[in-house]
């Protein structure tokens, strides 16, 4: 950074052989995160958020703006010095440095918007996937659907509610994974929406389809438990996880399941890339019998939410 | 751009040799513009005075990502057609292109961030105002000010309305004046809040005072028209002129006056700077016999606006 905040604009200096990354992302009160969620919870939950974009694009993320806009009788020392703790936590964390926004009176919003770095041409797309090629999830699925569920009614009887209200407030943006899978992977994006959501904007881009295999998705014991009968759902449409979903073709397959074997990436394969079938249900489910399953809800939009 | 809208995030290819500007703003329904601006007012109003932040850095603006929060009672397809149509009209005049945001359900609130490019060390910025310079401001003060009393107050009795009106929902970004006084001008700044407080800013970055001469200040005849009584005040404390304000050192006082008078820049000169005073009010205005003038109101602060 040559100019930080205090000028008009941030001036920032771009290394040579690099392209920008940049995306920006809004977290609305009552509807990105409950009314009950401190402040750091906020901060921490949208730089992580948008940390993600990062990750999915095999970016090093450099620097952000934050625009707050702030009700009244939150715009105070103590609500700020909290904010900005949490603010800091996760941008000290990343290298991340936040170079500008602005602030404003009104309802409770943020918007941040990240500018990241990555060598020209090697940028992780949605577009890439192609018939053969496996897909892969990073950490495990429906930990923020169940984080969320746990933030929402505080009566859960969930033994270790703690990590999964960590998992939905703090979820771990990939980013090391990213540069990992950057001369690696196909096609990658982030999982906001649900895998079943997500998976199936890297189908259209790529123009395939694609077989998710039920029984190989990876859920973590605690949401089994909080509901066995949901889990499957949160994993493949509950949204919120922020781990990876990309596509590695068959001849690159032998490095990342070295990786995985390794402990040096933390992902499970769980279906492949088919040809195109229709272009409206582009991922389907499979139970062990390779019979198919009907999967109720596709993923939320996020205006209708 | 490589790669646009569509993907987690946009990929931008930055030209050799030049550094980032990156700046974000923040426009809130009935804070910033009141609750009767149709969509393509807002989209006007908020693209141009976010673009007014790249012209006070010298920055050639590139591109910018939208984050859009609507009610639900707007998030029609007769409402985004008109606002799409404003934006675009000005994304294209200044060659600005829209690579990304988000759209979320909520109370009315815009948040534009810019990214600019500007050769290296070639940056205008706040803090290099020296003891002997000039100050220059663009076009003509408390347009803005004019413009959103007309638009609050529909029954003004003023004959050019249209003209104020405009001044205030799409303000000129002065991006050409800030390329041109790049090699030029020794500081730089925008008037959003008004001209004592934005040149206040100027003076503290740089550690001088500035002297204004209110008789050199250039008001429309329009403004006077409409209150001869509160036009002084509104060019001097009034904001949302989106002008530059500008210092000059005396070695580039020929080259700046050539320009003003060959018509290539439209600007005036209203003030000098000269050592520092006291911390507080760093900006005096004196009429026409050098007397002080006591200024009421020093700008606004946007956080209690």
């Amino acid at each position: 950074m040559a100019l930080g905040i205090g000028d008009d604009a941030a001036l920032l200096n771009v290394r040579p052989g690099q392209q920008l990354v940049m995306a920006s992302d809004t977290l609305v009160s009552s509807i990105h995160f409950p009314e009950s969620a401190t402040p750091r919870q906020i901060a921490t939950r949208a730089l992580c958020v948008n940390l993600s974009d990062m990750a999915a694009m095999g970016a090093e993320p450099r620097w952000f703006t934050l625009a707050l806009t702030l009700p009244r009788d939150k715009a105070k020392a103590e609500w700020l010095a909290e904010f900005s703790v949490g603010l800091g936590h996760i941008a000290n964390q990343y290298n991340l440095a936040l170079v500008g926004g602005d602030t404003t009176s009104g309802p409770l919003t943020l918007t941040l918007t990240l500018v990241g770095e990555v060598p020209v041409d090697k940028a992780l797309t949605r577009g890439g996937a192609s018939i053969g090629d496996s897909v892969f999830v990073t950490g495990t699925l429906g930990d923020g659907a169940a984080g969320l569920k746990i933030a929402s009614n505080k009566n859960s009887n969930c033994i270790d509610s703690d990590r999964l209200l960590q998992r939905f407030y703090s979820p771990q943006p990939q980013i090391q994974a990213g540069l990992k899978l950057r001369s690696i992977a196909s096609a990658c994006i982030d999982i906001s929406d649900g895998l079943l959501a997500d998976l199936g904007h890297i189908c259209k881009a790529s123009d395939v389809s694609a077989v998710i295999k039920a029984e190989q998705l990876p859920i973590a014991a605690d949401v089994q438990q909080l509901s066995a009968l949901d889990a499957l759902q949160w994993a493949l449409s509950g949204g919120d996880d922020y781990q990876l979903c990309f596509t590695v073709a068959t001849g690159q397959l032998p490095t990342v399941e070295g990786w995985i074997e390794k402990g040096e990436l933390d992902a499970s394969r769980i279906g492949f890339i088919e040809a195109a079938r229709d272009s409206i249900n582009r991922v389907s489910v499979v139970d062990k019998n390779n019979l198919p399953l009907t999967i109720e809800k596709p993923g939320y939009n996020h205006f209708g939410r």
